[in-house]
């Protein structure tokens, strides 16, 4: 059989199972599709996908189900529903969770007898079915490659590794870049606004300057890995003064000033640990400790 | 004469003076120095530098003046020395400051018949001479036309604008992207480790991330200029939803969650006026306020 006569069912309908569904139509793949409430299936029906009963009879019209529902008890009810046969069968759940609850559906599904991988989306539902969409896969690297041709109608999908949790502490990781740059684009953009500046005007220096430190990343990683962080290019002391600047810039241009005053909160506590002359992957230090509530 | 031959004179001698004067000798331009502790001048007289007895003296020795110093109260003080005359000279101060002060500078120089512009230096010592060193300016676009061949012996030199507020603003601006992004690899190098996850492995994913996040920013910049937020590809209220996830994520895994709080409250503020059905570049509005204490 090739590829794309894979037989596949989609658990949820919402907005991103609806995608998922019909990229997955698109692609050639028979697609059994179940929702809780059974008229969201319309236009997949249409496109030629077959509507189960049952989340157990979906589950048991193939060996391949994805499922993605609001949240992690909301997977729990619809597997745990009594007609539910998971033995045999692959479960690739793409509902966004923590690592914790990855790992918890991981032992319990396991112990039903199902293969299952725990996956984080990081698209929005329109992307679906195109490169853009960056679908990450945790849990048996053997249970993800028997899969993967068929999950390639999905995007850019990619196995991290064994453990469970990896697929949601990547996604949140990633989250928390995608934040970081773009507040730090709109804290330069609001500076810069108060001199006249357009935002599209500054938007490419801001871009340019975000790959060019996104590029010192894989190197800085080896001090942290190697836990010894020497000054080569600037000591955290040197970037501490510069905040200053920041901070009072800020302040002075009546523009909002709190990112610019964590980012100093952050380097003194490092600095007041006696490692001013040191360089700023130190700080994985202080972002390895609660902190402050 | 050829580029080259045109001569420069260098005020301030610290780490990054130095840098400055090394880089005009090795492209070949006669090169005057003062510094106020004269012994720092010796390394670039070995090298073929001139050392001036004053900064009256070296302003007076050529047309192009650079200025390096710790900060604008010491430009002042040098500049206003009892024999600087600065009439018909071009004055380029590069030593760090606020947008005030550069434009304060600026007006100061003018009066006393200085062509003048400001500069930032974003880069370090070792790497002056280098297309990695990126220098900006900003004043009278002629006049950084007329020395931009000359400025080019330090580095990837570029003009933003008449405004001589503009370098000092590009500069923080810069800065606040550069820790941010350190910030958030950071961030999720700390989470990722709580599974056992190397820095080495998780920042090629981290990289990417960011470079892709960069290249969204010149089209949200033109909502940012047109005021309208559409949500096009996802509202501010999934994102705050994401961002308790993150959070919650975080101080389950006992790293810091201070950067994921100051995420949401932001986008909560946003959200409280009125704005979580729109895009998130709305968040300027917070951005240009200031905020919490
Ligand atoms: N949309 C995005 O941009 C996006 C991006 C990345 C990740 N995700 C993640 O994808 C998942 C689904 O998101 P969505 O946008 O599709 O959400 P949605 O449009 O709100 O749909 C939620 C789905 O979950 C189902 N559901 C909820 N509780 C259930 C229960 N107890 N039993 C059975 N089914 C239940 C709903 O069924 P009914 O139709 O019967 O209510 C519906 O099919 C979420 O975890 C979300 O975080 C979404
Ligand atoms: N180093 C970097 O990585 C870097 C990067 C970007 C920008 N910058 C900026 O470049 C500027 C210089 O930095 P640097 O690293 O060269 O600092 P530095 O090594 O501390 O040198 C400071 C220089 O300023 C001179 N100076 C201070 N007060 C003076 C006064 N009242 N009158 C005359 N001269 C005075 C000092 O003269 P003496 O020798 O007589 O004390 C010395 O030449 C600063 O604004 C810094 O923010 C530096």
């Amino acid at each position: 059989m090739t590829t794309t006569d894979t037989p596949v069912s989609v658990l949820g309908l919402g907005l991103m199972g609806q995608a998922l569904a019909a990229a997955f139509l698109r692609a050639g793949h028979p697609t059994t599709v179940w929702n809780r409430t059974a008229a969201k299936a319309g236009d997949l029906v249409a496109d030629g996908a077959r509507l189960a009963p049952s989340a157990g009879a979906a589950i048991a019209a193939g060996p391949l189900t994805i499922v993605c529902v609001t949240d992690y008890p909301a997977v729990r009810e619809l597997l745990g529903a009594s007609d539910v046969e998971l033995s045999g069968r692959t479960v690739i759940n793409l509902t966004s969770g923590d690592s914790a609850q990855a790992r918890e559906t991981a032992h319990w599904a396991e112990k039903r007898g199902a293969r299952y991988l725990d996956g984080a989306i990081m698209a929005v539902p329109p992307a679906i079915g195109t490169a853009d969409a960056l679908i990450l896969h945790s849990g048996p690297r053997a249970d993800f490659e028997a899969h993967e041709a068929t999950l390639a109608a999905l995007g850019t999908v990619t196995h991290l590794g064994e453990d469970h949790g990896l697929a949601s502490l990547y996604d949140v990781a990633g989250l928390a870049m995608m934040w970081s740059v773009l507040n730090a684009w709109l804290q330069g953009t609001a500076m810069l606004r108060t001199a006249g500046v357009d935002a599209v005007t500054y938007a490419p220096f801001a871009r340019q300057l975000a790959m060019g430190v996104a590029d010192w990343l894989p190197g800085y990683a080896e001090q942290v890995d190697a836990g010894s962080f020497p000054a080569e290019v600037s000591a955290l002391e040197t970037d501490a003064r510069a905040m200053t600047h920041l901070i009072e810039e800020a302040e002075a241009l009546g523009v909002n000033a709190e990112l610019p005053r964590l980012f100093k909160v952050m380097a003194d506590r490092a600095i007041a640990a006696g490692h001013g002359g040191e360089q700023y992957p130190v700080l994985i230090e202080e972002f390895s400790r609660p902190g402050k509530e």
